[in-house]
């Protein structure tokens, strides 16, 4: 029996991409070898590299002012690796702290320079996300967190500045269309929209580049991976992989724009059953709540293991919310179906019958 | 039809590895879920986790003196790390430069401090293993490259020194036993002996730490890892996963000093051929002949397309040499069949006969 999968990421993928990628695992399209077994050198793989690169820019809209790569590890290693390659050691980088994995980035990123906090929803442990601050002239980037898997949260506009975002898009990636120009640098771990861990989409402006005069390790560098197309050592074939078959899923369904639709129509039968039903809240405010990641509690904090319970009877799983938030944690990708989303809502709805 | 895979890496897997890791992509274990959508959090994953540490304490033999990790990317990104980790900025690491992976190798240990390059066979084209050299007493650590993938070549007797070794065992771990006291740091991607691309095995002596006051992004921190038990971030799980079956299968199959014996078989056959066909000759010194990668030449080089015709005519693939050496290359890592090392066997005696 199939489970609801509302794991945060990893994460649920395209039951077709899965079934595709069980066929590749033993036979990549007829050429009698594995996907796992195959060099990455050979023509077969190259086709891969191709493909997945021209759909991030097709699906993302994204010119030649920028290269597109994929990566080793995940957006932790961006962490360092962006303030690393972009910040001079005299400039300065500006964040903004919306929760965990913002925190966790800045403090990367002063072993590099000048950090400057802008604006932090600290206060009200990440509920919401900044918008009264503002962004200095001069500096070198802005670090954005574009939707907050913990927390709940999302932007739903971007900040007004000519100031460069960086921005870890790791949980909304390819969830909706976005304004390239804003961006120096998006970076995003593939196990939510894209694939399973071990890779990580890089999208770098060209001219964010080479302004640092550190000494940086090879493979941390940036210009390594673009004059080498992502090749330079031997990359995460099967991730890659796996994300190209999310790549097409993604273009035989409309695309993002098609994608975004969907995910607001999902997000909004969730959110309506959380504001209707009396034994439920959300936790984050309402003009900023992800359509990724939906963030609930029950208000009566006893019931707790009860609606669990009644979770994993109807095969929902991975709802209860991270540690530092407490309450439930319903994540709805791209992959999502909405036949999903609406099993959820009617154990929410039984579950009011039973104990409103 | 299946072919013979002779690439060096990523390169062949057991036949059983895969089926289960296609299995594992539809479901695993009866669990509901594919492994690419498993929350790293799960227990499921958890297990995971524990099998693969333990598995490799038991095969390897590893005493509590060591941490095992399993690190996102693959060697190159522990060129720098083991540097960044263990170099103190006044401490000396020695190299014994044996081919293109310790050239790179010692390239990046140069950012963090004084290298002293002991030897290296570069004079001849990295045909053999250099063995008359002095190792300063006070190195902190000397770093081999115990298989040398490109080159065809492997230490058959360790260097005589109390100085603990850093040693990239990316194309020979599991293929035999080792004495691990001698060793400070092991690691190895696992593209060639373990799994598919995009994870790294390394083991650490715990008093090789803690000997610098550099500053280390987190993630590059191996105390970072052990703390977490390499769960710090998410890590790559499928690689990981598909690792801990080859594990298994090597438990299955006797344990490394079983593959030791079935790798010294394997190369004999296809040694001997090399040695016995007038029309063929090695390309290594004997006496530091790999077992993983046979690399070996056509007297007569006019002939190489009809050689590589021939082995694709037979289903062997991947047998070109690198281009730095030429000729051809075949990689018989522990899941080679040794029939497939006799389809090879059988190309080159017919060739022979052909062209002789």
């Amino acid at each position: 029996m199939k489970k609801h999968n509302f794991y945060a990421g990893p994460a649920i993928l395209p039951q077709s991409v899965m079934e595709q990628a069980s066929q590749a695992t033993k036979e990549l399209d007829g050429c009698g070898l594995s996907i796992l077994e195959i060099s990455h050198r050979s023509k077969e793989f190259a086709a891969v590299m191709e493909e997945i690169i021209s759909s991030t820019r097709e699906l993302l809209d994204i010119n030649d002012d920028y290269e597109v790569l994929f990566l080793t590890g995940g957006a932790s290693s961006q962490f360092y690796m962006t303030a690393m390659n972009l910040l001079p050691s005299n400039g300065k980088a500006c964040y903004v702290d919306t929760g965990a994995w913002s925190t966790k980035a800045l403090k990367e990123a002063k072993l590099f320079g000048d950090v400057q906090v802008l604006a932090s929803s600290k206060d009200k442990n990440y509920t919401y996300i900044p918008k009264d601050y503002s962004i200095p002239a001069d500096a070198t980037y802005l670090h954005l967190t574009s939707n907050n898997t913990i927390f709940g949260t999302a932007y739903h506009a971007w900040p007004e500045t000519n100031v460069p975002f960086v921005c870890d898009m790791s949980s909304d990636i390819f969830s909706r269309p976005i304004e390239m120009e804003k961006f120096g640098v998006i970076y995003a771990g593939a196990q939510k929209n894209l694939g399973p861990a071990g890779v990580t989409l890089a999208i770098v402006r060209k001219d964010m580049l080479n302004k640092v005069d550190r000494m940086i390790p090879t493979m941390l560098d940036y210009n390594t991976h673009i004059k080498k197309q992502s090749t330079f050592n031997t990359p995460p074939a099967f991730p890659i992989y796996v994300s190209m078959l999310t790549m097409r899923w993604l273009k035989e369904n409309g695309g993002v724009a098609a994608m975004q639709m969907k995910n607001e129509e999902k997000a909004a039968i969730l959110y309506k059953e959380i504001d209707d039903n009396p034994l439920f809240e959300g936790s984050a405010a309402k003009e900023d709540r992800s359509l990724m990641n939906v963030t609930f509690l029950l208000k009566d904090s006893d019931l707790e293991s009860a609606f669990l319970d009644a979770c994993t009877e109807a095969n929902c799983i991975g709802v209860k919310g991270h540690r530092s938030v407490g309450g439930f944690r319903a994540s709805i990708y791209n992959a999502m179906p909405k036949e999903s989303v609406q099993v959820l809502v009617d154990v929410m709805k039984e579950f009011g019958k039973n104990f409103g």
